[in-house]
Parts: C-alpha cells; sequence; structure tokens
C-alpha cells in the first residue's frame, strides 16, 4: 500500500481527517460525502478524494465514506496497529502535561516508563501510574524492552546528550518537546518529530497581522467611496 | 505588501526559515545562497526563491541572501514588529512550562500575565516574574490593558468557556493548547492556532512505519536478488 511516495502535505493531513471523523462518530454520524467533510475542514471536496486516493480507493460514488471504514483505513495508513512503545525522557512540566493527560493509547501507543536525572522523581510513579526510573539506567530498560520512540522532554541545553543516548539505545524515532534542534546527523535512519512552539506562534502572528491588515484596507476603500 | 493571498504553506515554512537563519547567524554566517540554504531545510534552491518572492524580491543573483535583511524581511513579514500583547489562561503544567521556558519576546510578543482558578496560585508570581491572576477579573484586565491574544492552558473540559471569555473580553486571537476543539462560531474573525499533540504524534507513527515498510522492501528484495 505504501509504495509510492506519499507528500508530507497528504500526510499532515491524516491526523485531522481522524480527529474529524471520530468528532462526527461521536455525534452518531455513519456516513459522509466528500462535500460535507470538505465543508466541515475547510477544504474542497476533489482535495479530499485525491488525498484519499494516494492509498487505495475508499468510498463510493453517491454514497460517500463510511466513516468507521474510513477510519479503520486512515489509523492502518498512519500504523496506529503497529502497537508501537515509547517511554518519556524527562519529568518537568511538559513530560508531566505529557504523562498525565495525554492519551499514548488512543495514538495506538504503549506508555512503558518515564527517565529523569532527579532523586525526588526516581522510584515515584505519575497520577496515571507510569513509573520513573533513573535516566541513567535507560539503557539497560531498553535491552530488556522494546523501545521504539523517545519522548524528548528535557531542558534544552540537555536535549543533544538526551537525544543521543536514546538512539545508542536503540529508539527509532524521536518526538522532541525540547523545542530545540537536537543536531543529529540525518543519516541514522531515526525518525525526527519536532514540536516548535514559536513556529505555531509565528504563524499566528502573521494571520494576526494579515486579518488586522486587512480590515484596515477595507476601511480605507470604504472612506473613498 | 500583504494584499496576496499567501498559501499556507508558504506561512508554515517561515518560521522554519527564521530558525535556520538565527542558527546560521549564530554560527558567523552572513550571506546564504538558495543552494545552500534548501540543501540545509531539505528544501529545493527553487522552492525557496518562489517563497520568498511570493513577499517581494530579496536576495541578489550570484550573491545570495544577506542573513541580516533576510531575516528583518521575515520577521516583517509575520508580524513580529507589531507589539502585540498576550495572557496566559490555565497554569497548569502546559501553562507553566510556557510561562516559565517559552521566550515570548523573541516571537515579539508581550507577555503580560497568567489567569488561574486555584486560589493558590492567585496573586502569586511565576519563576519569571509573571503574575498570576484570578480567572474571574479577565475582563476587568482586558478592559485596563489591551490583551491582542490568549493563550489557552485550561483542562479541555474548560476549553469551550475559556475560549468564549477571552473572546468576549476581546482578544483577536487564541492560542489553543487544550488539545481539543473549542468549538465556537468561524465568523468571528478571531485567529485560531491549535497545537493537536497528537497530529504530530501520528505523523510521527506514519514516518517510523514508512521507513519500517521500506527497509523490510529491502530486504525482501536482497533476499530475491
Amino acid at each position: 500500500m505504501k509504495n509510492v511516495k506519499i507528500s508530507n502535505n497528504v500526510i499532515r493531513r491524516m491526523p485531522r481527517y481522524l480527529r474529524k471523523l471520530d468528532e462526527l462518530s461521536a455525534q452518531g454520524v455513519e456516513r459522509i460525502s466528500s462535500n460535507e467533510l470538505g465543508r466541515q475542514l475547510g477544504l474542497t471536496p476533489s482535495q479530499i478524494r485525491q488525498d484519499f486516493s494516494c492509498f487505495g480507493e475508499f468510498g463510493q460514488q453517491g454514497y460517500g465514506y463510511n466513516l468507521s471504514s474510513l477510519r479503520d483505513e486512515i489509523a492502518a495508513i498512519l500504523g496506529m496497529d503497529r502497537g508501537y512503545q515509547v517511554v518519556v525522557i524527562g519529568v518537568g512540566n511538559i513530560g508531566h502535561a505529557l504523562l498525565d493527560h495525554f492519551n499514548f493509547e488512543s495514538c495506538g501507543f504503549h506508555l512503558l516508563a518515564a527517565f529523569d536525572v532527579d532523586t525526588d522523581l526516581i522510584g515515584t510513579t505519575t497520577k496515571s501510574g507510569v513509573p520513573i526510573y533513573d535516566a541513567n539506567t535507560m539503557g539497560v530498560f531498553c535491552q530488556k524492552n522494546r523501545v521504539d520512540v523517545a519522548v524528548l522532554c528535557v531542558p534544552p541545553e540537555r536535549a543533544k546528550a538526551a537525544a543521543q543516548g536514546a538512539i545508542r539505545s536503540g529508539v527509532k524515532a524521536i518526538w522532541n518537546f525540547t523545542n530545540v534542534v537536537t543536531g543529529l546527523p540525518e543519516d541514522d535512519n531515526v525518525v525526527r518529530e519536532d514540536i516548535f512552539f514559536s513556529d505555531s506562534l509565528l504563524a499566528l502572528e502573521y494571520y494576526m497581522a494579515d486579518n488586522i491588515d486587512q480590515e484596515a484596507r477595507r476601511v480605507a476603500r470604504q472612506r473613498q467611496v
């Protein structure tokens, strides 16, 4: 199914589709047309049909998409059925937020453990029951347990060392919340996904400025009339 | 400058350019070709020239881009010189992480205050010196101070009410960390920017699965030979 190269933009839209389908399912909706799905997501129906056609043929002319089968297809495309195992490195504010409130299971991941250097935290468990171990024992832990993903929540100055340690321990992917580039070579075949808060805030800033400028131009035009 | 409609993809690349330029400046680089910038960002040089051409002409044939002028241009495009003022609503783990560690100023924002309902927090200041006020007094605060952006860090079940309150108080934008859709009407002209952690994790999952499948196909091909 995934023999062809799918564009990043299409991949990035898949989780949005998934969220929308879950929202609709919760409302009792069972099928939806590409027109209606497009309207609700601010995408054109042809964009939606094109996105899904990258992965094969879903949906039926005149019937639309069956929500539950479409959801299964998207989940399989995203690899949510692969049972990847994850650990969190760094139990500060962000680490705590993820450990206590983020639903890894609903994304198809099993959260095994967290690691920190703080002796007050080591040996305790989080509210949600996840054990916190000494960061220095992570290598040993990874020898005993298959760990696929490391969630990086350490302070920025420790980001690089923590990423290197995780990769040496054999993780296949790093989910990076440190807001800095971990600066590792590109060729080690480890998947990296960064959440840069500033990228999001700067985009918001652009759209604000754009809104305000448009409004100013509208007012200026009205004055000219 | 912003009379034409710029695609979201171009806007979303601007913060990436900015980060890269800052990284290069810190290394003492003063100018760069679109070839080299493209190589470092995994984009084609023509993509880069096309992106910048949306906003006017930067750079010089054969010379490349002057880093400092290019940075100024991008900062102006993003509206970083507008001096927007921001408050944080909800001082839990995510709120704390942003208040203590996120550099709003470097994105061009002034952080004025935070709001919470927890009486233990109300009246205190964060490590970084930001005052935490009673969430019920936010309306009054916004009458006395121009607040442009509300950063939503409340628990998901309070997201909608907090967003509505912020909009009633006159904010122009909501930066949403609640990981749920705030479900507000689209037509009130408020800019919304959501950080959905799951969107990022699901994309990572796809790329992991894709990596593993590619490797499996490579091994299978070798066996056939």
